[in-house]
């Protein structure tokens, strides 16, 4: 028999070049650990609701009513619903004709894209156009939409972040462009250095590459800084002077953990700044329900909003966009909910407030305990997490370990990270997963793990890490 | 100022080529005249539910109740939930840790991809392996993981049945493949004739294209006929013979209208077939929660089941399914409960059971009235609906509507399915969205609108074409 279609060898290379870690070699080796009936803390993915965290109530009520509207003409619904979240079923239903089982607009629901609008209007000051907001399947989906649509071939390149969410390295693989690198300097907070992106950039071109757009996370994944709004001026202008498209991932603008640099969006900076910038930076900004309090990764809900894209572009996204129909309808509400949640006044808004500030007062005490706790280890140097949901620890490996992690043919920090994994049960991913400078290594952990559970998992961590630069310690230095 | 990335003239160009016609020049048309306020009736995308089809109640309360976890402590929640539905959300709860609002595994989660391993061995009754399915936002979703990873460049070519569901046009399109399209036979009931597909190979092969994969869609979309056993027996040798990957769009399986023909999976016929063919042919099977009697096409559930594909394969495609993380969660539960609804016995059974009959009997009666009413009318012959959801006439257009249209730059069917939303409302697509030999011309309507409704919608349809076919008859032939 010749060769097959799906046989190994004759895959796109595409898929095959493709580098996953926050799923990688050491969630396969947790999960293998699981099975054989380890206790495993997947720290790996930025999951909430898999570690603990509980549900905001209105939201969960208002989409178990739409699941359900039959219920809406029960007569005791009002006996587990308070009134507000049957109010709000009632507004969601009227808005998608069809209810939750009915494809809708490929763009999502037009109800729903307006309280993004009046949502992004509120937080910026600005007027936003819903005709420009897609609903989307989580952030990532709408990610990898805009760099299909970017890029044409390897020789296009996409400034990105390094350390950086490997999304972004996995969907360039898998289209087919290039990634250029650019460094946060960790001494800086994990702050943008242009001169060095201008680098980056001028080096990229010496090799033929065209650079057509640039990402920014902002707050960090992983590196947990919220950049300010001088930075993101200068990237603005940056954009302008070298025509990139601005592709602003700010997923986690409600997890912000200190008070002197909140966030701000691209969005409200770009029209701030006025003049020409504010008419031709073409930009995209992300949003989803996955993170913030809400948590909802599982339901898949998101958004992205274009600005300064032209229309026939903005057409050409709907028509791939409707190639898989719609975005699903249960995500799209929560993306609405997230939007317009409950106001002073209403009656579940005590419960929602309570909730809500309890999550976010919990992540603010648990990015303090693991910073200090890293930064307690021997051989550990960790910034403060401002802001997303983790912790990016420096670790600095004696020779000994590095060379026994080569002979085994591993990167050291994998070599670190799955020791870890053996001892703790704590399943982090390698630096080397979002990039780092040569010969510096880290590891990422989110600090979503229970509040009651964080003391014993830094001093587990803390037992393990000074053991192992005790084991590898480096004599010859001594 | 230069180009900017997401200028119109620098996209991607497989993304400039796309082409969906279901929700293209017909249906932007329609939504305008919908914003108007002209009452239209979509009948271009199956999309049960927003055409008045009431969800299944069952599933819909076992999704509401995993939604609000919390109702199941509630003492009340025995008054508008049935204890077999209480029971069924706690059943799914224990297999996805954190709810809906958690990640899944990238593959789906276990205990559901086990409950559709069960369906499958019933169905076909041979053995499946979980681990081999993966759960996917909608079939969609799927095929195009499955399109991307196989096409490597233009010159792998994917044969698709024409007339086909532009899925694959546009996915093909976008992962910059080539369609090598074999026709139906719509004088044999829209059968797959093997010496015309062994032609068109022939033809691609010699224009420098390797075909690697092989599209079937049982029942067939738009053309609705099912396919018999001895001619699935024929195209399983002939991707043996070739080497091709079939790719079975099975998602109208439970949707059949007659009892000569019915649905039978490929992967039983190749495993009935015995021999190094039913242990050799690369076989990936599609399924969906949006069609059936279900139509829960908002929810966007599916999976495929991937047989005879090597192990570092399946590796490859869930490495490339975990860069968007996870699909959607509570999508995946509704798969779960179309695999094992509930049984004889069950509290809930007897008004699923009702229900489910509803829909598909009216369902039948209504592809039959549809057909009818098309073959009653001037000029328009149609092929009855053995399943699927479509009904997809050949509308014998006259010369001088050929040249009005062709003088106002239109395609002949896209001329009159535009008079007839104009005069009627109702929204079709026109046949070249789908692809049909030259010359010859259809369009697609779904059989879903509300039963009652058809015979107005037939008498409309046939008032239109009737005084259409008046206007434009050929005097010359008289």
């Amino acid at each position: 028999m010749g060769r097959k279609g799906l046989d190994y060898e004759d895959l796109n290379e595409n898929v095959k070049k493709v580098q996953y870690a926050v799923r990688g070699e050491l969630y396969l080796r947790a999960s293998e650990l699981q099975k054989e009936g380890k206790r495993i803390i997947f720290t790996n993915v930025g999951n909430p609701h898999a570690l603990g965290q509980k549900p905001l109530t209105f939201p969960r009520q208002v989409v178990a009513l739409c699941q359900a509207p039959f219920l809406l003409d029960d007569p005791n619904v009002g006996l587990i619903f308070p009134a507000d979240a049957i109010a709000r079923a009632k507004h969601y239903l009227a808005m998608a004709p069809g209810g939750l089982g009915a494809y809708s607009d490929s763009r999502g629901i037009p109800g729903v894209r307006k309280e993004v609008a009046e949502f992004i209007q509120r937080r910026d000051g600005y007027p936003s156009d819903p005709e420009l907001i897609y609903l989307t399947d989580g952030a990532s989906k709408g990610v990898m939409q805009m760099l299909n649509a970017i890029i044409r071939n390897g020789r296009d390149g996409i400034l990105v972040p390094v350390p950086q969410y490997p999304l972004y390295s996995a969907a360039i693989s898998l289209f087919g462009g290039s990634l250029v690198p650019y460094y946060l300097d960790e001494e800086a907070n994990w702050g943008l250095d242009l001169v060095n992106t201008r680098q980056s950039v001028a080096a990229a071109r010496s090799n033929g590459i065209t650079i057509r757009a640039m990402v920014i996370i902002n707050p960090g994944n992983p590196t947990g800084q919220c950049l300010s709004e001088a930075n993101l001026k200068e990237i603005l202008n940056f954009c302008y002077q070298e025509n990139l498209v601005l592709l602003a991932d700010e997923v986690y603008q409600q997890n912000v953990y200190q008070d002197e640099r909140p966030f701000i969006s691209s969005r409200k900076v770009l029209f701030d700044m006025g003049g020409p910038i504010s008419r031709e930076v073409q930009l995209v900004s992300f949003h989803t329900v996955s993170k913030g309090y809400w948590g909802e990764c599982g339901q898949r809900g998101g958004y992205f909003e274009m600005t300064n894209i032209p229309p026939k572009t903005v057409d050409e996204i709907y028509k791939v966009a409707s190639i898989a129909l719609s975005p699903n309808v249960p995500g799209q509400i929560f993306m609405g909910l997230m939007m317009s949640p409950p106001k002073p006044g209403d009656i579940s808004y005590p419960k929602f407030a309570t909730e809500s500030k309890s999550i976010l007062d919990s992540l603010r005490r648990r990015a303090q305990i693991m910073t200090d706790g890293f930064n307690s280890c021997r051989n550990v140097v960790c910034n403060f997490t401002e802001g997303a949901m983790y912790s990016f620890p420096q670790i600095r490996l004696p020779q000994r370990a590095m060379d026994t992690a080569r002979s085994a043919g591993k990167e050291p920090d994998v070599f670190y990270c799955l020791k870890l994994l053996e001892a703790t049960g704590i399943s982090t991913v390698p630096g080397s997963g979002f990039g780092q400078k040569e010969g510096v290594f880290h590891l990422r952990t989110t600090i979503l793990p229970a509040e009651e559970d964080m003391p014993a998992i830094m001093s587990s961590f803390k037992k393990f890490n000074d053991s192992f630069m005790e084991q590898y310690q480096d004599y010859s230095k001594l």
